[in-house]
């Protein structure tokens, strides 16, 4: 059986969340809160696991994988049905570089540790970090938009979602939960759409999590 | 022949010049200014190439690839000798764990854009940014040690030098660009020694490069 140390509202642990209901693989979920107890990705027990001292945090036997993206590829060679990437290797690296956008140059700068940094050593005002939050996400996902452009089906493997959409949606989430303009992502809010039938998508949601709150 | 859209002090372009250079790849490279002229990745010519207004982009025939990772991850599948990964999954895995962790979790939190809007809208002073980056760097790169400990080999591929080696060397020249703390470094800074007596470190250094001042 396999183990997720995860947070309901970690955007990097709901795209895992997604990846293993697409493969339908049963897991078993442990809860890390990112800001209870001073945030219990730091306390010994878990940097024992998982030095970076993030989540996700997959384990599978002896074996403990961190990073989002290398538990995807990782589940994607070890259980390569139904697959998460195109077999092409050019469709391969098109999809691998829309998502390493969102997985990169979007996702890390508005993540918890880094806006506690912005408010505490940096003392930036609320305001200024909304506002820093809605740059990077509103300019990131009208890249990714304009990147979706030329796909020949609505979703990234045709009918199916795969590695792109477990990482598009959670960033969707978090770009509404930051109230970003996403007026002008129209393919990206009709691939969510789709994505939100999805029973692989509705379990991994944050609120139907055991530790959301 | 392939053609790298490049900035001499780009770290994501360095890890493709790397790559490039240990797979003994014949290409072109093209100078992206990022500062000057307001930074030639904003330009049309170029946003109409990669809509992520970022280097590194590599031109094979008609296909264009963004994102230095999902760059790798092309040439290794399309030239897969020598090898930029392990073969076993597991070990696949927690190479690209340590190479995401530089690549998601310390460079985009230091690089040039991000510095900017830190200078610019927010008014961060330069000792405060000067902190800012050194807390990720240091913070990170610990963890990357850590992640390294268990290794049976010299490199990540025992001998050879590969995806891990790509990412973590231009890491460390940002690193001791900002003098960052390696002090508790000293497998990391083994392996860069290692890497650096290597003709594929040496011809993707940043000094050496065309656009290099």
């Amino acid at each position: 059986m396999l183990t997720l140390y995860s947070y309901w509202r970690s955007s990097a642990a709901y795209r895992v969340r997604i990846a293993l209901g697409l493969k339908g693989l049963a897991y078993r979920q442990v809860p890390v809160h990112l800001v209870k107890d001073g945030g219990q990705q730091h306390a010994v027990e878990y940097q024992s696991l998982n030095p970076q001292e993030l989540v996700p945090l997959l384990v599978d036997g002896d074996a403990r994988i961190a990073q989002s993206l290398a538990i995807l590829e990782y589940l994607d060679e070890t259980h390569p049905q139904p697959g998460l990437l195109p077999r092409d290797p050019l469709q391969r690296a098109q999809v691998r570089a829309l998502s390493l956008h969102i997985a990169c140059d979007i996702h890390p700068l508005n993540n918890l540790r880094v806006l506690q940094y912005l408010s505490g050593p940096l003392g930036v005002a609320d305001e200024a970090k909304t506002q820093w939050i809605r740059h990077w996400v509103e300019t990131g996902l009208r890249a990714v938009e304009e990147g979706v452009a030329n796909w020949t089906g609505p979703l990234s493997l045709g009918e199916r979602p795969g590695y792109f959409e477990a990482c598009l949606i959670p960033q969707l989430y978090n770009a509404r939960r930051f109230e970003c303009d996403l007026s002008g992502c129209p393919r990206l809010l009709a691939i969510a759409a789709r994505c939100e039938s999805l029973e692989a998508f509705q379990q991994a949601a944050p609120e139907v999590q055991p530790d959301a709150q």
